[in-house]
């Protein structure tokens, strides 16, 4: 079981290397961190794009492209397309957005053809590594993707959630269905969903996982708090994975925890037939080396 | 202007003592608390409930309740009712709440015939000191009182955390109104509501404060973040008060702050006639002196 975050990137190290798609690779962040895994050991690396700016930036770097394959697309579209294809048909292991927008890199992975589409939804799932703060690693979902989950979307979201431990070798993790309280609130909604939540999991609905909802994240994280609250379930005091019931609560938790803490994080797209990495701009370089540490587990899983 | 949470202690020190009326005072976490406020010099208090027990408790814990008055009052309401209408008499400049449900003693502070209402709903404001994580204290509202305030409900929510701001000498606080993004989405109810506060208050329906939304956490926090995404607004990077959007992400926030970082806090709720102190089992006895000597300073301000 991986218990912190630079475990991630040693138990990848120990793999063999995946192969990431990079699609709009001409972007000097990007490359920098798709060089560091690289170099790491840890991914190949097809870079789609304008080569000739990814030349360019290369130079700057002292970037090798002989031990890259770059294909040139100037097309963004395209360009999405082609690297989702690449990882459709088994040349790549992981999809990795370079510099266009979101949307167009998750519109060619959900394409219903040459896509990547699951049947499950796409979810961000964040892992933080909170040193002394808590005594494990740490899942967050979902800060990104699905603005006002309903009940059948947080079952895939903590479905996906799963399989990001399973990756971490989290077997049986215990899922905090975070609300403002512990008690189902008819004025609360998301006290609702939590309790239907823990029901389908003690049901079989829900497999592969513990669910305790609802909660506070004082009584997910704190077993002192879970006692003052007299909570007697495995999960309080010990949640593994955060489902948060709305985009707005899950980002404000997720920037909370990178922004006003000095934890440490790794943070990939699941859902889709492979993992999909997003890194932005306000990441650190170590975040997104973890972040592709991550998706290089994750790809392993799938394989 | 107050820029660590001792000062908060150290200012209610230098004014005169305020008077305190505790509703249902038998219980020994709160009675230490005021024992430790009083010790501090900063407030006398009136404890109101069953006597024989404060006596049991203050024995133990040899508290001299010579220098309190003890007003013998059993059934719970009636405390309730009696410490309101202290404070709304002018007896008492500050409302705590005992061992009684929350429910009960907001219902009394909220009654129309004795009550405390000024014409603003309740909310709750905590302060933050997050050491060298954060330039200053740092207000996060509501994450107890209200679960999805409209705009007019939000709008009392940051005006009450002004309030808290002035008590704190923060002149013209720059207010963040929190939301997943920093764009206007459709789809995010919150990022509308969020330009329309900014709007009101540019417009000056909403003063006394610099307003800007919808802001992502690390764009209200971080200049670096506010930089990269080209966010230029006195209030990025530089928030003094953070406005959530729902009692789930409010409450998150509040909970991650606390039991996930090495922060201090401090909490009040406001949008009565008195500061109504309402400290809670998990927080700690350093918490608990914050919070009743910020609601001394707050007293201060409405005298």
């Amino acid at each position: 079981m991986v218990k912190k975050i630079h475990e991630i990137l040693e138990k990848a190290q120990q793999m063999e290397p995946m192969t990431i798609a990079v699609a709009c690779a001409q972007d000097e962040e990007v490359l920098l961190a798709v060089e560091e895994a690289r170099s790491q050991g840890i991914v190949q690396a097809i870079l789609i794009g304008n080569v000739e700016e990814i030349i360019s930036i290369a130079e700057v770097h002292s970037i090798n492209l002989r031990l890259y394959t770059c294909i040139n697309v100037l097309d963004i579209k395209e360009a999405a397309r082609l690297a989702v294809e690449l990882v459709a048909t088994g040349k790549a292991q992981i999809l990795m957005k370079g510099i266009l927008d979101t949307s167009v890199i998750l519109q060619a992975a959900l394409d219903k053809e040459v896509g990547l589409r699951s049947g499950n939804i796409l979810s961000h799932v964040a892992v933080f590594d909170l040193s002394s703060h808590y005594h494990k690693l740490l899942l967050v979902t979902d800060v990104a993707m699905n603005i006002a989950p309903d009940i059948h979307i947080k079952q895939q979201i903590i479905e996906n959630a799963v399989e990001v431990a399973k990756a971490l070798e989290l077997i049986n993790p215990k899922v905090a269905i975070l609300c403002a309280k512990e008690k189902v609130d008819a004025k609360m909604g998301a006290t609702i969903d939590a309790a239907k939540l823990q029901m389908m999991n003690e049901q079989g609905e829900i497999k592969h996982c513990i669910i305790c909802g609802p909660l506070a994240l004082d009584v997910a994280v704190s077993k002192a708090s879970a006692q003052l609250k007299n909570i007697n379930h495995t999960v309080a005091g010990d949640a593994d994975i955060l489902v948060c019931p709305t985009i707005e609560a899950g980002n404000i938790l997720y920037k909370c925890l990178v922004f006003l803490t000095d934890a440490q994080s790794a943070g990939v797209i699941v859902g889709a037939k492979a993992p999909i990495v997003l890194t932005s701009r306000a990441d650190s370089a170590q975040t997104k080396l973890n972040s592709i540490a991550l998706s290089v587990l994750l790809a392993g899983n799938y394989a």
